[in-house]
């Protein structure tokens, strides 16, 4: 049989690019660097939304939402912001038939709109901490674009927070990339992604601190996931959020700001699939089973199985087009990645039993009707367990320990090299840099975060990223 | 004491304007007609996000996500939908620092994109019924900016479909005119829609027929809250959306499509308000009881009733600022329109009850702790009644019916006009659009929907805008 997607191993970004379009998960729209995002790929979004919404609620901000359009002269307030994304802007100049007095930018993120409305909700230290997120679109023109890594537009949360000190605001932004990103990303996502601290160099512009989530694909290359940034005063100052302390002192607020969007699912592509397709952790998916009837003869048999799934809280779909051929069905449903297939045949069904073929390992075997859902219940836990473990098990054999910047440049043609920080260094970085390689994070030798870039023992995460 | 908004009896538009900016709901962005929802705005948007969204899923369309900018030369395809939409676009001229070579729209719709794009996913009689929502911001540029009714961006879900026959479109078209918006406007946001049909002077822009429902809001004007189109096959014949039949035949596919938006949120407060502020009927509100802690002794006893609500399912808001006024915490919560507050004094409670006050009803009775779950049950049942009751009464008792184009000027005055189609006609109609009243829609005199304009006996309701 014709293979219907590139392999891994013989081109990567091919085999990516078949994914998206044999899974009919995204295109490319008609404007460069835009994208269509398709049913079955939105549903993974859909899920990713309402499980990072619910711990962002948990972690205590409130949705809102702010304007599309900002001023152009709002993006210029603060310098290092408005340097940053300068390149990216798409500019709107010409509305309702005329031309605009002042152009206006469409938001490639929205520190300066929102910090706008801050300054004018807040008072009082009783006013904080301010804790607002929104789901939007935002715009960055993509000279390079690549679906859902890379997009002129793309979907996004973007957290913006006020509080009253340097200390609080900190500590949220580390309870978002904990509570919110990381436990979303390693519970759920199954990727077992580095969590650290970005270097000056690539900071986010306008923060004083970044840190980020950073994965390993399946070719061994890095993808920021996630970041939370520490903006200490300088949005608070230019935009004039000033508080009364119970002191009775005047103070500007410390702020943070984080954000994660559809390039997760790219991501999530990247470090599960495999050459037959994607592979969607069971605690993700839209779709948990597949009920298969395999001839129409099933059919009220598989339906009822299916609503037993239902009931005992599986996502589950009926394919009953038992009159296409076989084969393709099963080849399009490992496509999609849906964890756990049950077949339902008439002479299965004869020997009080069906077909449980899990998409994970590639095993299929027969189940008796009666312990169907305990097994699939069992196959579901099981199967995101050893998705992570097999990304895991990836990345820890795909980093390489160097101390040099030669042997990083080497390791990172098929993985990752971790450097002592003290040894590489900002002038060892921008050697890297040369080469396409980038510090993806600083760790602490531990794992932990580190609360500077010069403590001494930090360790540089390097990487080619996509 | 001062009150706090303006009367709707003195100044409708200014007490709109008040609830707005007293209730926090939403406040104008930098750039002229835009909009920031905030959080208690938000929230109201959410939860009709969700009730509609489930009610779009049980009819069987899937969500997806289409670029935000749309190439200039696609919304040239269709004459009349370009026509209608040019005056209002917002253009992109320059993208990545560079003066773009084709300049692109701002989505006002996206019948154009999406089609294109259902040009390339339908082939084959399989391929259809496609059914596809989106839930996205659009901008048409406004002159005449209120917030949530008429912003320059808004947001919303826009539904497109493609169906075999004729008779499929129209009938998927109604089905979401009732099963989704007039299902979730009357049982949840409790509003007395009018559902009928548009005149061609009012149809949507590339439509063959628009359905709409129209709600009478506090001043006796009207607000269009949903729409509902069939297109016919215009876009399926610019775009090239043509299908094989099993007979082997190709042809084009029928299309509907419909939306509704943040404009709801403007609907329900000009609907349900009062001179006091919001009320919010209980089936649609993020919080259904505030439970107030009078005073610091009961805080423990307040917090222990809000978990007893909440097990049973009660949305709970607990209010614990014993330390501000009384007076200015019960009417801040009178002003975001929470139907029931529970109001826990120390006094009270060494008498085993609680004080519960009920919005819609301006009440407020003593209730023993006991039966405290029941009665705030009960109270949201009846109180989600009474608010529809009201409205409807308000609907009827408003509606005149006459005869000539100058009495139904005049009755549009502080009302609506319901007239005899076949006397009225398009004359008429041009005669009273010189006086800014327009024909909502037409309904059959047993209130169901015409099947064309011309069909006889049809009844037009007639009335001023928002």
């Amino acid at each position: 049989m014709a293979r219907v997607l590139t392999r891994q191993a013989e081109d990567f970004p091919r085999w990516y690019q078949d994914v998206l379009a044999k899974a009919q998960l995204a295109e490319n729209g008609p404007v460069r660097g835009t994208m269509v995002i398709r049913p079955d790929g939105y549903a993974l979004w859909e899920r990713m939304q309402a499980e990072v919404d619910d711990r962002i609620k948990v972690d205590g901000a409130r949705n809102a939402y702010f304007p599309l359009f900002i001023p152009e002269s709002y993006l210029r307030r603060e310098a290092k912001h408005v340097e940053g994304f300068s390149p990216e802007l798409a500019v709107v100049t010409v509305g309702g038939g005329k031309e605009l007095e002042e152009p206006v930018i469409v938001r490639p993120t929205s520190e300066t709109i929102i910090n706008a409305s801050f300054a004018k909700w807040v008072q009082s230290y009783r006013d904080l901490p301010l804790l607002i997120n929104q789901w939007a679109n935002v715009v960055r023109w993509e000279l390079r674009p690549r679906l859902f890594l890379r997009t002129t537009e793309f979907l996004w949360q973007e957290g913006h927070t006020a509080h009253a000190t340097e200390a609080e605001a900190r500590e949220y932004a580390i309870r978002i990339l904990r509570d919110v990103y990381e436990d979303f990303m390693v519970d759920v996502l199954a990727l077992p992604v580095v969590v650290g601290r970005k270097t000056a160099r690539e900071r986010f512009a306008g923060a004083t601190n970044t840190m980020t989530l950073e994965l390993m694909t399946g070719d061994g290359k890095a993808l920021q996931m996630g970041t939370s940034h520490e903006l200490g005063q300088n949005f608070a100052r230019v935009f004039g959020i000033e508080f009364l302390a119970p002191s009775g002192q005047r103070d500007y607020a410390w702020q943070t700001s984080w954000g994660s969007s559809t390039r997760m699912v790219g991501g999530l592509i990247m470090a599960h699939g495999d050459d037959d397709g994607l592979r969607v952790p069971p605690r993700l998916a839209p779709t948990q089973v597949a009920v298969l009837v395999v001839k129409e003869a099933a059919r009220e048999a598989a339906e009822r199985l299916a609503d037993d799934l239902r009931t005992a809280g599986v996502r589950v779909a009926v394919d009953a087009a038992a009159d296409l051929p076989f084969g393709r069905r099963t080849v399009d449903w490992e496509l999609k990645g849906v964890p756990l297939r049950v077949e339902v045949g008439p002479r299965d069904l004869a020997e009080d039993r069906v077909m449980l073929a899990r998409r994970t390992s590639r095993t299929k075997a027969p189940v008796p009707l009666g312990g169907l859902v305990d097994a699939v219940r069992t196959a579901l836990v099981k199967d995101q367990v050893a998705l992570f473990a097999e990304a895991e098990q990836r990345r820890g054999a795909r980093i390489a320990d160097v101390k040099t910047v030669e042997d990083a440049a080497e390791a990172a043609t098929g993985g990752w090299a971790r450097v002592p920080w003290a040894e590489l260094g900002v002038e060892g970085e921008a050697r890297l840099a040369e080469r396409s390689v980038s510090v993806r994070c600083l760790t602490r030798p531990d794992g932990s975060l580190p609360a500077a870039e010069d403590e001494p023992d930090l360790l540089a995460y390097c990487a080619r990223a996509y």
